[in-house]
């Protein structure tokens, strides 16, 4: 074969804000495949906000993203040759796919490709609700919040990948679902669109007192779950608004991400509170993955499960869609389409 | 009965530290006892960190202490007089006796006057390690941090009567056992006389550099549990140190008891290092007192576990006991005798 790659790679690590700059395009002739190896076409790349934490190079819970190197994420596409027994051309598949238009994969490494059904659920939605955004729902839910009917749980980043599940397997759970989002548009999708009781637009409550004051009258009955995407000042909100036992699942800090110091103002609320706040990564709960996309994969196909895209046309739009999705320009799940 | 009755009562709440002026003597009689009540004698007052926050008007876990009202507190002494069944003049008992010299309790009330056994253990113990601080720190362990063997535990307010209950509970459970303490006479009791590994001197290093340093070489291979008690710098400096799955058992935050903010610097740390931090107050966990107090009451009967006391002496040295103990100018368990 003669096919040309292309890339998205790193090229420098941040120094605050990312850039453009911070990115590069390359080409290059993909590889003839050896025995055991699978030949993937990406359809659709995901992006992510934890990837802006692997741009840096400073300790973190996963190896920084190496310079040089094709930007890593998640991908769906379709398999174009296999030489390994588990999978065929024409294969739908999901893993590891990178930056870039092809990625060759290693057949017989456990979890690294994964065939997928697109009978009933769209080969994207593996990015999406029925992929890594959804179960990173699924578990902070289960494992950390665990609700009962009739508490109430706040969710930040509210109509994002993630959020948007969180609140629908909440509300499916008997819960009183309060969203938090930035912009009436968000606002008002997570409350007409995905069922949520309230939500609360950050964007117009810009210091402690009002975001508290709002949070009041979206939770008049205190918050017994947390699920926080974004931290700072939104933490600090929430915090000061929790129920006795209340739990803090911590999914993200996008607040911090890059590099500001973001104190949390009053810890002791912790212990007055008895709160539980527990950081968690997904991929490190790989036990609860099948339960979780059984059920993801049921209420998607079943359309009990709502979600919304955003989607970038060809790769060499991702370093400028990654750059708005930090921005929370985004609407719902992130994408990007090469095929 | 022609009993005089004196007590120590709070006069009015702290505008920050709190001082002498704060309390009041005043004495007069004790009542006739009525059907089913019980006239206890206090032999020794229990002074603990948490009533300080309890001094205060605001929200917090527990209801203020009235004011021109007894100070609430454990109390230990000898039943004087009973008019229940199932006490008796003669019985030792530990209940919430207050900070006075009789204390009358109704005797059908469940937990508000327990009878002690003084055969093997002394009766002041049932305020320290076979007590309340001892209870607490056993949930704290076995709740929350519940530790592997091998793993390291930190533990501040190392020397007092919590903390060095929870060191020595650690160690027995194979771990290694570092402390946090004020001055260098502290740090060599608990390595020398109640086993730690290590102790750092707080008031030898003043700074989030130097006190991370200084832990970095007492727990060479990070900290995987953490009992806290004192919040602030020594909180920001162990969660720096803190391995990936650690758990932090929010016991107290007695740096910020005056009011001053009390920030944490990189809440960042929890998501990062996936850590659990929990707060807990023990009497909300009473189903695991008898388990609690079975394995406390053996090991110090059996003198596997040592404590040690500061004992004020007489009902009026309590608030300056009270206010040395906020400064941390006891050593071990601060008590009040009274006969």
């Amino acid at each position: 074969m003669s096919l040309i790659n292309h890339q998205v790679q790193l090229a420098s690590r941040p120094d605050g804000e990312p850039s453009i700059a911070n990115f590069r395009h390359v080409q290059s002739p993909v590889a003839a495949l050896q025995d055991g190896q699978v030949l993937v076409r990406n359809h659709y790349l995901s992006l992510d906000p934890y990837m802006r934490g692997r741009m840096n190079d400073g300790k973190s819970y996963a190896a920084p993203q190496p310079l040089d190197a094709v930007m890593q994420g998640g991908a769906v596409g379709e398999v174009v040759e296999s030489r390994h027994p588990h999978f065929a051309a024409g294969d739908k598949v999901v893993g590891a796919g990178g930056w870039q238009q092809y990625a060759v994969f290693d057949g017989a490494t456990p979890g690294l490709l994964r065939k997928v059904d697109t009978t009933h659920i769209p080969l994207q939605a593996y990015l999406g609700a029925v992929g890594m955004p959804g179960v990173t729902a699924w578990v902070g839910l289960n494992m950390i919040i665990a609700p009962k009917a009739g508490e109430t749980v706040v969710v930040s980043a509210a109509s994002g990948a993630v959020g948007g599940v969180l609140g629908q397997l909440t509300k499916a759970r008997g819960c009183r679902v309060v969203g938090i989002a930035g912009g009436p548009e968000k606002c008002a999708y997570t409350v007409g669109e995905l069922g949520f009781d309230a939500c609360v637009d950050y964007k117009a409550h810009r210091d402690f007192k009002a975001l508290s004051a709002a949070l009041k009258d979206a939770a008049p009955g205190g918050i017994d779950g947390c699920f926080e995407n974004v931290g700072g000042l939104i933490l600090d909100a929430v915090m000061a608004r929790m129920n006795a036992f209340g739990r803090i699942a911590l999914c993200g800090m996008i607040a911090g991400y890059n590099g500001q110091p973001l104190p949390m103002l009053n810890p002791s609320l912790i212990l007055i509170s008895r709160l539980k706040m527990q950081g968690f990564i997904v991929s490190e709960h790989m036990d609860l993955w099948p339960e979780a996309l059984k059920e993801l994969g049921q209420r998607v196909a079943s359309g009990q499960l709502k979600y919304r895209e955003t989607v970038a046309q060809g790769l060499e739009s991702a370093p400028e869609a990654f750059l708005g999705l930090l921005k929370g320009r985004n609407f719902g799940k992130q994408l990007v389409k090469l095929v």
